[in-house]
């Protein structure tokens, strides 16, 4: 069912410290930030040869990072994403053998344009786990 | 500097479940369990078309995955480990920056038999990182 891993997203603290950090020390390609209003989050992709890292910063009040900014002051590995041909047969399959879709269960466009769920991290190893139809 | 994303390692409660899962529920390629003494740690690599998940679960005593787990009882991410083509000269890059590496400061033999090195989380975004020399 899952395919490639799409990203790894990264909470962190200073979103420009750690854009530099990743460009200048890490020697990474970069993008531009992209503010996400309907997910609260101001987002940053960095292009590694075979996958992404988003880093993630809160957008505007409520934010569902910022509770997790709050318990990880330095930041964090926040999320993962893995890519499936079909958001809706995947829910079905995992919901069918007990795994908790968060929120409504119905796909949301994500950053890159595209549905996806998350799934209950304490279905999952304590890992929050995003799926993205591509 | 970084290349590849080599692998994401997820510490987990129960190896045996936690592969089931990911082979049943999930529908990926999932490997054998492999003992690594000299890391504290029995792994399973999980095969993504880009990517690996290394599955982490405590070998023997002090195993550096049983405190992580002791305050993570679900399991959780551990670490994400970027490919360099000279970890010396990366270490060396990164120190000068004042990125503080673990340990000794010299490289280990990972669980592929390559060159490793960890650097402090609270250097980079609360993320433990694992640089492997391919």
């Amino acid at each position: 069912m899952i395919g490639r891993l799409n990203h790894v997203a990264i909470a962190v603290p200073d979103l420009e410290a750690a854009a530099a950090q990743y460009r200048d020390t890490l020697g990474a390609q970069v993008g531009a930030p992209q503010d996400e209003p309907d997910h609260g989050v101001t987002v940053i992709f960095i292009e590694l040869p075979n996958t992404k890292i988003e880093l993630l910063y809160p957008l505007g009040e409520g934010s569902p990072i910022q509770g997790f900014l709050d318990k990880n002051p330095s930041g964090g590995i926040h999320h993962m994403c893995y890519e499936v041909d079909d958001i809706l047969a995947a829910r079905d399959t995992l919901k069918a053998q007990g795994a908790r879709v968060l929120g409504t269960g119905e796909p949301k466009i994500g950053a890159h344009g595209k549905p996806v769920l998350f799934l209950h991290p304490k279905d999952f190893n304590g890992c929050l786990i995003e799926l993205e139809q591509v």
